[in-house]
C-alpha cells in the first residue's frame, strides 16, 4: 500500500476494487475539469501527495506519479509531500531502516525536481498538530465506515495476523488528517484510491456541518486522476522493489543495463507494440517511449526486426539518457547529508506551522478554547 | 463513562463487568502494596487522573475519587489531571457548552484543594504531542483487542447509532496515551475499570519490547483501587447529574437543604444503618458520616428514633458544614475568571512540555529522527 492515494508505491497492496463504471466516468469528467482549472489558475490549488518510506523509488513510481507531481509544482501549484513514516507500521510491526529510507526518499524527490523552496517535504511523525486531527476526525466516522474502506477491508481479508492493527483500521481517518491539515484541495490519485478520498471528503463535509457553524473550515478535496502507464518489472510481473524487478531512480547506468538485459521478452524478432499479446515487449517499448517522449509504436518501428537484444539496447539507452540528469542531481545531494536533513527540518517546520494554524481553527470551531 | 479510570464521573456508563474474583483479589493485594509504598515514598509516584467536562462535579464524585486525589497530592505525589474534552465526543456528536463545563471543572478542582503549583490541570485538546502518541499506540493493539474492551463492547451493544464512532472504538488507546504521555506509574481506578488499565499496561509493555531495545520508555502503571462508597442520589438511584438527584459541589446551602429535604427515605422512625434493607436511609447516613468523619452507625445512633426529618436535618448540616470552605474557595475563584484561565494555560504548557519530552523519546525509540 502506498500512503497518499498514489497508484504506485514502494510496496503497493492489491488494488481495491474499482468504483462502478458510472461513478468512474463522472470522476474522470471532474478530474479533467480540475486539470483545466489547474492550467488556468494553478495558484488556487494546494496538493497533498507523498509516499511511505519503505524503499527507493523506481521507474514505476516515477512515470506513475512522481513525474506528475513535479509537473504540478512547475505549473505553480503549491505542494505538500508527506513521508508517511507512521503508516509504515500499518502492515508490519517494525519500520526497519526508517532513517535510511526517509533520506533516500528525500534524495529521490530532490533528484526528480521537487523544489524545497516551493514544495514542502515533511515526515508524519514530526507534526503533532496534524496527528491531533485524527481525534476529531475519528469522532466523525463510524467503525462500519472504516471497515467498508476497500484498503482496510482488503487488509482484514488478507491479514497476516489474526486481526488488523488499530493503526491499519483507522488509516482512512489518518489520511484525511494528512490531506486536510494543509487544506489541500487537490489530490492526485489512481482510480483504485477514489474511495479513500471520498471518505476524506465526507470527513471534511461532516466537520464543516457539525462544527463549522456555516463556515467551511475544510475544503472537500478534488481527485486528479492519474493515467498511470502500466510498466511491468523486468520479470514481466508488476514492478515492485520487493520483487527485485524494478529499475530504481538511484540505480547507476550499468545496473540499469544489467537489469534490462535480463528482462523477460519473447522469441519473435519483429518488435511490435501489442500490450495484450506481448506484454513484456510492450512494457519495454512503453518505457523507452516515456523516456523519449515518443509513442511505443514509434519506438517499435525504429527497431523493426532487429530482435529483443536491439530492443533492450534501445531501452537501456533511453532510460539511462533520461535518468542521467536526475541521477547526477541525486549524487550531488547525496554527498551533502547535512543539507538534506536541513531541507527536511525546514519542511517539518513549515508543515508544523500550517498544522498549528489549522488546529487553532479546529479548536475554535469545536469550542476547545478556554 | 468517565474518562480516566475513575469510578465516578459526570455521566458514567453502565459499569463494565467486574474482573474475575481471583484477579480481583490479586489486584486488591497489589493496590494495598502500592498504597503502602505511596505513604512511604510519595515522590516515586506520578498519578494521572481526570474527568470528562460534561457537568459539575457532585458529592458522588467527591467522596468517590476527588477526595482521594487531593489526599495523594498532599502526600507529595505528583499529579496530572486531564480534562478530557475530546472524550466528550465518544458518546455524543457535539460537546455542548464545553467552555463552560471546562471552567466549572477547574473551579471544582481548585475548590477541593487541587493545588496548581503542585498538580497539573490541562485539557486534552491543548496537547498535540500527547495526542500523537495515539498513532504508535494504535499500531500495538489489534481491532480484536479494542473490541474486547468492556467499555467499547458495552457501547457497541448499546450504541444509539447503528455503529460506534471511530473515536469510541479507539478510546482505550487514547487512554493509554493520556496515562503514558506523562509516564504516570499510578492510576486511581474503580474495579470496573481495571481492564482499561490492563490495556494501557499491555501497550506500555509492547512499546518497550518492540521499540525500546532493552530500555523501558514507559512504565506499566499500577492500579490504585478506590473503595468508593456507594452514595445514592436523592431519589434512591445512582447519583448522577443528568438525573437531577445529585448535590453538586457548587450548590449553595439552601439548594443542598432543599435537595436533601426532598430525598427519598422510608416510614420507619427509628434510624438504622442497613444498606441492604434500607438503602436510601443508609446512603444519607453514609453521606453525613463521610462529612463528619464518623461511622454511619454513629450518625444513626445520634438520631435514634427522631425519624427521617431529623436525619435529613443532620445530613444537611453535615454536608453544608463540610462543603462550606470548599464552596467559599469556589466562590472566590469564580470571581476571577482571568486567573482561572491562566491556571489552565499554565497547566496546558506544563503538560505540553512533558508530552514533547516523551514524544522526543518515542521518536528516538521508533527511529523517527532524521
Amino acid at each position: 500500500m502506498n500512503h497518499t492515494l498514489q497508484t504506485a508505491g514502494p510496496d503497493i497492496l492489491v488494488p481495491a476494487p474499482a468504483a462502478d463504471a458510472l461513478g468512474m466516468s463522472a470522476a474522470r469528467a471532474r478530474s479533467a475539469e480540475l486539470e483545466e482549472q489547474v492550467i488556468k489558475d494553478p495558484g488556487r490549488f494546494r496538493v497533498l501527495t507523498g509516499d511511505r518510506p519503505t524503499g527507493r523509488l523506481h521507474l514505476g513510481h516515477y512515470f506513475g506519479t512522481l513525474h506528475n507531481r513535479v509537473r504540478l509544482q512547475n505549473l505553480g501549484v503549491e505542494m505538500f509531500v508527506i513521508i508517511a513514516d507512521y503508516q509504515v507500521l500499518t502492515d508490519r510491526d517494525v519500520a526497519d531502516n526508517l532513517t535510511g529510507y526517509v533520506e533516500e526518499l528525500v534524495l529521490d524527490y530532490l533528484a526528480i525536481g521537487v523544489d524545497p523552496a516551493r514544495s514542502t517535504i515533511f515526515t508524519h511523525s514530526a507534526v503533532p498538530a496534524l496527528n491531533q486531527l485524527l481525534l476529531p476526525f475519528l469522532s466523525l466516522v463510524s467503525t462500519a465506515e472504516l471497515s467498508r474502506n476497500p484498503t482496510v477491508k482488503d487488509e482484514i481479508a488478507h491479514a497476516r495476523q489474526s486481526s488488523v492493527s488499530g493503526l491499519m483500521f483507522t488509516y482512512p481517518a489518518h489520511q484525511a488528517a494528512d490531506i486536510l491539515f494543509c487544506k489541500a484541495n487537490l489530490v492526485p490519485v489512481g482510480q483504485d484510491q477514489l474511495p479513500h478520498l471520498e471518505l476524506t471528503r465526507t470527513i471534511a463535509r461532516r466537520f464543516n456541518d457539525r462544527y463549522g457553524a456555516g463556515t467551511a473550515v475544510f475544503p472537500e478535496p478534488g481527485a486528479l486522476l492519474s493515467q498511470a502507464p502500466l510498466l511491468l518489472g523486468t520479470d514481466g510481473t508488476k514492478m515492485s522493489k520487493s520483487r527485485g524487478n524494478a529499475i530504481t531512480l538511484a540505480a547507476d547506468a550499468d545496473e540499469t543495463a544489467r537489469l534490462i538485459k535480463g528482462a523477460k521478452t519473447d522469441s519473435e524478432r519483429h518488435i511490435t507494440y501489442d500490450p495484450a499479446g506481448r506484454p513484456e515487449v510492450s512494457s519495454l517499448l512503453l518505457l523507452a517511449a516515456l523516456c523519449r517522449n515518443q509513442t511505443p509504436q514509434e519506438v517499435a518501428d525504429g527497431i523493426g526486426s532487429a530482435g529483443a537484444a536491439a530492443l533492450k539496447r534501445t531501452v537501456t539507452e533511453a532510460v539511462n539518457e533520461y535518468l542521467a540528469p536526475i541521477r547526477a542531481r541525486r549524487a550531488q545531494y547525496a554527498q551533502d547529508r547535512a543539507s538534506l536533513r536541513h531541507i527536511l527540518r525546514e519542511g517539518n517546520d513549515r508543515a508544523g506551522a500550517v498544522a498549528e494554524t489549522t488546529l487553532a481553527e479546529v479548536r475554535v470551531a469545536m469550542n476547545n478554547h478556554y
